[in-house]
């Protein structure tokens, strides 16, 4: 266990953030209502220099540094003293001292200053590099709770010999196991990655799930769902049967037409599903819509996780802009860290910070007295994950 | 009548904006070029948190109060004080409070401090929940002008018994007649609702003219005008006879797609038509867009209007973008309120802070001269809209 | 040569900017990597004021003046001192005196405080009212590279007399001399003025561009490249050779269709061209996107060139905005000044002025270390720039 300890979240701009928000914020118990395991095996650099870059699918180029960027200097300026570095240290300085560490070791030095009190974590990428919930719950002290893929229990029912023919009936026979298992609180649709949203989002019948059913499984193999029948069919479902709906929106990696993830392309289907709660993550840079949809439609909420982390110090602008026009009841806190257990820290760090500054500007401007900026906090951070999710 | 007074505009933040700068934001007369009648009977609870949500039809949730978003802030901050309550009044008594008064209580009392000169009204939609201009007039103490609809003209046209064969003449009648009209300063299209910007924006002939409105009235009953032939009629009728024409641009409910009213999608009719004044409504958030127009195109001119109370405290940074690319002879203000009293005066304060703020710090760091400051303030308070509409 | 000087770039602000990093600001010299000639004769006023308006392509109308905007403000901030006028001048003070001085003493006067070690030029368009590199050079006292215009070299081939047949070829010898001269350091596109982003971006074979060729070649005349084909070709083959590639994108005047030039539009050529460094130039309204793709791919770069300029006192908001989520190796800095040397003195005033005050915060805030912004700085005002075209 490092010896170190996270500088205070308002080192530099104490004077910024009235005394008890300060105080709560650098206390309140935070639920992360999306995010991922943290790697659960040593990394060398160049693997940890791309888990840094979000974006890329590629090594990162011999001729720059992934700590020469705004998560970079984030990194070294908040996770260095968890290491019992200096703020600031070197990248390199930082590279030898992390590497003296074990994965475990650098989980638990990470996540606990994170003060979160749940993580809701989606499972469904990469899951044999990554810690499960239960190792995740059991290195940070605090539960975890599950979402399911949409796009992968499609895929898992398929290769795993179920037909197409009986696909509808088990897919939903899934989602209702999904609503009596404790464990899990939602599902999530990866459809940015495979489709776009400018698709047909009415429900499909079932014959026509069950022909595009077919189609996919006789391709064999590894199964890849990017077919938009079968991906409105899982949003359908999980919404009939009452499952809140994270949507992958926005930032993300070259794969997804960034331009195709607006979520204002959602409106079709926003206007007629089931109302449960949706979801819509990241949203980075199309946040403004985000939080447009967020006030037209009561059961849409929005975050802003993953771009808190990759904007570093810029967050603060990011987290001001996710304040313009949703209800406060409708956003929620995420960090959608994945890998370096330094990306479930930094999304606490600067999203405390950030609110500290925005709210902190108003409430000593006038604009909002200090127990209602800490009613926003409370909101953001935590309750409204409970509300949403049943937590 | 209430017994409170606004606070000052400038609380909070007096040491942010110089002397002579605010005193001129505090008392300058403004044009709110764009605005509706205020409620003129009493409306319960629900019905005014409906009112503050701009983006849903619903009615607001059991889960949560429309008093928890920056408008609602905005509200407690703002209006409270008008009516002998403290800064932050929790919504509760604020609601109390209010609701001890009568609508022209309140219209009264919010509408003195707003410091309006001019109303310039459309009066295009629910007309019989709001004041007229001449009650809006009578209560404010300031004169009210009148925008015609286009859409509204044509539907009036064909329920009243125009025949299609008519319809090209008795609608240019009817424009000529807005132009001869003293009280008339302007059109509105309402096309973002009906069709979206990604339509045919060429001028039609009057046969498809004729054969469009054939078809809707054949429909019977009361017309709602979504064609774009219809549409484009209108709009290009409207520029021929020298009318400035009102656009509604980006944010509003969420009948329309958003995406689609991007006054991008607008550059083919921008280019074509007579070039009357166009006043890009809202924009938000799309405003840098419009701001970019405003520079590109001699007859646009735009707002963000809605917007500056939709966002409260973030109006600021709202307001400074705003100023990115457009003259300053090209921007106007408005308020857009609709029902509430409340909103026809927090839009003109957010504003006067707004700017305060923004040209504050350019005259503090020595960007511009402080009567640069204040000539902007008039140019985009009064003067171009004045110019705009030949008030 | 006049007798007055620029002002301290952190006048006004000196107290945000740490002391090491406002001096190496001050200092350090640029690259800047996208810029055109300045005016090699005497202009009119009306003939300023349309160079000073990026998006019309009229003459500025009566009813305003373009010194009413927020450029506007900044020349006579910044350029005023230059003349040995106040700061803030009035517009006519600020004419007058500028009347006085030739070209070359306004652009000597100007160039020189800009700090610029070398300016590397598009000569692509209107090059008979501009100074040539080689006078800019000599005016300006340092080195000039060139970039070619990759639609004006397939126009040049074809009006020039070689055949359809031919032209490949012709057009790959064409790009293997620039390859060859050492002048020439990259190309640029200009596809979003002629067919927008939203075109079939894979790469036709020689068959398809001589049919296009030839149906080009038939217009006779001075000729206009406006066929996705032909610009398709010259961009992958300017990357087969190993060119650079400037893309314009976003703000730039009311020809192109904004909305058909966010940079998003390009990911389909992005993927698959050969990856050359590709420079996307202005970006605004569309930077963040910018900014995303200069992190997911290892080839992109971008600016915020020309807006810079635009927005005046607004570009620090902007410069903000530009350092969101890219990593500092993959930004440049550009003027892409254009006929009033004062744009060529703006973009480095501006950009140094509103670096200085972005990272000056991070570094009074502890977000990052004063050596770590210094840095930032180099990498983004030359050393990115030496990188890419191998200066």
């Amino acid at each position: 266990m490092p010896g170190g300890d996270v500088t205070d979240v308002f080192a530099g701009v104490a004077d910024r953030v009235p005394g008890a928000l300060a105080d709560h914020l650098r206390t309140v118990r935070l639920v992360d209502h999306h995010v991922h395991g943290a790697f659960n095996k040593p990394v060398d650099r160049a693997t940890f220099e791309a888990s840094i870059n979000e974006g890329s699918t590629d090594p990162v180029s011999d001729f720059m540094t992934m700590f020469d960027s705004p998560l970079g200097l984030a990194i070294r300026r908040w996770c260095a003293p968890v290491l019992g570095l200096p703020p600031h240290a070197p990248a390199d300085d930082y590279w030898a001292r992390r590497s003296e560490l074990g994965p475990d070791e650098l989980t638990i030095a990470m996540l606990a200053p994170a003060g979160v009190s749940r993580w809701v974590i989606d499972t469904g990428f990469k899951g044999d590099l990554l810690t499960t919930p239960d190792q995740l719950a059991e290195l940070s002290g605090s539960p975890a709770s599950e979402i399911l893929r949409l796009e992968r229990l499609t895929e898992d029912l398929l290769e795993s010999g179920t037909t197409p023919d009986d696909f509808p009936a088990a897919f939903r026979t899934a989602l209702q196991q999904a609503v009596d298992a404790p464990n899990i609180v939602g599902t999530k649709t990866i459809a940015a990655y495979r489709v776009g949203f400018d698709i047909d989002w009415s429900r499909p019948t079932d014959a026509a799930v069950v022909e595009h059913a077919r189609a996919l499984a006789a391709q064999g193999g590894a199964l890849r769902v990017d077919d938009p029948v079968l991906i409105a069919f899982g949003v359908h479902e999980a919404a009939e049967h009452g499952l809140p709906i994270q949507v992958h929106v926005g930032f993300g990696d070259r794969d997804l037409d960034l331009h195709r993830t607006d979520p204002l392309l959602l409106l079709p289907l926003l206007r007629t599903m089931a109302p449960v709660p949706v979801l819509l993550l990241h949203c980075y840079p199309f946040h403004r819509q985000a939080g447009y949809l967020a006030q037209a439609f009561d059961h849409v909420n929005f975050d802003v996780g993953l771009a808190i982390n990759y904007l570093g110090s810029r967050s603060t602008a990011l987290v001001g802009e996710a304040l313009d026009t949703a209800p406060f009841a409708k956003q929620l806190y995420s960090s959608d860290a994945f890998g370096p257990p330094e990306l479930h820290l930094l999304g606490a760090v600067l999203w405390r910070r950030a609110m500290g500054l925005v709210l902190g500007e108003w409430v000593r401007t006038g604009e909002c007295g200090e127990q209602d900026a800490i009613a926003i906090v409370d909101m953001i951070g935590a309750r409204n994950a409970a509300r949403v999710y049943s937590l």
